[in-house]
């Protein structure tokens, strides 16, 4: 079985650098121009770009690597999640923050993550709209556009800026507990953004324009194979919301700079 | 008393473009420096920056306009505000998300707006960051970079994206009221975004981007001045969160594209 010890992790990044790139290009072509939607649920969307974007990148790794496996946001939700094995398993989410791109609000990316033997090892993640490009390789640090970033050094919960978002479920389960959660922790955070992008909230903790954020429910480990690798390199904490191990294929993530992580565990005990 | 009828409404606003590009290159030039921060209460921000730009915004505007009058948002945090009156009035808000300048989350803004007889005729709304320009006289449309801008045609509340915010205060009341809020229109619409800027989130509805947005409890007539008479000339409407006329100093607003008035005012009934 292939490990990483027998792959160029910078070659990879270098590659999926230039498959987000081209895809990021498709991204911002369609960008300003009416959309045709299919409905995927009440509330979930999925665009022709969305399709035209995983193709292309499935279609440039593969020939770059084509031992390498691929889990994709697009294939899975016609064919399921394929079961992450130890292969080299590139996991990209195609277009990430779908209904941004619809109603053309600018947090929209694509994402690319190589996991190998089950470790993240490689984290592409492209926003064409505000050309902003974090990429991160295992032990190599995290970077926006080639300068290195850091998570945030801010110890006090009161003057950190969380990041969450309310999913697609309506049931009054979810919902309730979703508010009930989001209540709880307005009373110790400076204040609350919700942008509609997994990979782009866990950049924006990476860079430290966020401090905290959390997400539960999310479509598949697409949303944050990627982000997860660039904000550890960054020097911030990925986990579960219960405080357990990071799961990537869990659909739930936590995410905090260096000094926070306790204090938004806190904050969420009694909502997970 | 000075009346719109003498003044020419159109080289007000090429006056105000030209102030808030320079106070955005002001706020541009900061946005990535560490920021030395005054508190003005547990969550909310000044920055120097903020001061620096009203300063400026308004020796230039007092320049053009020796007899305008001037409500600014640093100003008035000394001051206390004045009252509003019939005479031409410059209401400025220098950077509409100052907590999102200090964190460097790229919804930022200088908010312009000129207001004759109690009427909006101007509105000036410029994020340097995202380099996008809304514009708008009296009776002559709204334009984002030049472009003509429309609200949404979206008819149905399921499908729709809504913003609001968060405020600042952190009393059990407030904050229960503000999340059974949003719990409640969780139910209704596609999706709930906070990007931090009150002004954003105006021009957001106005450029279609946005469907919905209500906000209660945010600073002054600042946030909204400029960005009510954008969305009015977007074809959008501009109203109390209880359904009555919008009042520019009574800190509160909600907003629609054409179709959705009546749909986001039910959703908002018995949570006001």
């Amino acid at each position: 079985m292939p490990s990483s010890g027998n792959i160029d992790a910078s070659l990879c990044c270098n590659a999926a650098v230039e498959a987000a790139k081209r895809a990021g290009q498709i991204i911002l072509s369609n960008f300003y121009v009416t959309k045709v939607v299919e409905h995927k649920g009440k509330v979930d969307l999925v665009t022709e770009t969305d399709k035209a974007c995983e193709t292309m990148i499935f279609q440039y790794l593969e020939s770059a690597f084509p031992s390498h496996q691929f889990i994709g946001e697009e294939t899975s939700a016609t064919n399921g999640t394929p079961e992450l094995t130890d292969a080299p398993t590139w996991i990209v989410d195609p277009l990430d923050g779908t209904t941004n791109f619809v109603h053309r609000y600018p947090f929209v990316c694509v994402s690319i993550g190589l996991v190998i033997d089950k470790v993240p090892t490689v984290g592409v993640v492209f926003n064409p709209i505000l050309d902003e490009l974090f990429t991160a390789v295992i032990g190599k640090g995290a970077f926006l556009n080639g300068q290195r970033i850091y998570a945030s050094e801010q110890q006090d919960i009161g003057n950190a800026l969380l990041a969450t978002e309310v999913g697609t479920r309506r049931d009054k389960e979810t919902v309730d507990l979703t508010t009930n959660r989001i209540n709880n922790l307005l009373f110790e955070v400076r204040s609350l953004r919700l942008c509609g992008s997994c990979a782009m909230n866990l950049c924006g903790v990476a860079c430290g324009r966020l401090d905290l954020f959390y997400e539960l429910g999310f479509g598949g480990p697409w949303d944050v194979a990627a982000g997860a690798l660039i904000l550890q390199e960054a020097g911030g904490h990925v986990f579960d919301p219960s405080g357990s191990q990071f799961n990537m294929m869990s659909r739930r993530v936590a995410a905090s700079n260096k000094h926070l992580k306790q204090a938004l565990l806190e904050g969420l005990k009694g909502f997970i």
